[in-house]
């Protein structure tokens, strides 16, 4: 699974579970709502400021968004 | 601790754990040797991708690369 799909799932779940729409995680993280559903879709490459600063928001660590579901393969963007 | 200080520490940790310069992991992860240095010294804003192809040429998670030591504040780059 590539890194932007493993950060679009675990973004999405940790807001979910948090019960914030996207709209006030982007309040939280001082980001824009559009960007926040394009993260959620895989359109951007993220940054690490960025994925810290959703982390942060969402009061988890920064290395639990790009953990990959075991037994899941790594397969890199060509 | 700033996530690019994280970062750095945990990659320059890695690398040498594998015994590797780098230009050896430069060469394995298809990037420029300056710009390992540069990710070693807290220069850039590495995105998830790169994160990911140099978790992957030093056989390591992802998410390992952006563990704060335990114990570490959190410090948003402002």
């Amino acid at each position: 699974m590539e890194i932007r799909e493993v950060f679009a799932r675990n973004l999405k779940a940790a807001r979910q579970a948090k019960g914030l729409s996207q709209e006030e995680l982007a309040f939280r993280a001082g980001l824009d709502r559009t960007y926040i559903s394009s993260l959620e879709r895989r359109v951007y490459n993220a940054s690490i400021d960025v994925v810290d600063r959703l982390a942060i928001a969402l009061d988890v660590e920064a290395s639990e968004l790009l953990k990959r579901p075991p037994g899941t393969k790594i397969k890199l963007l060509r």
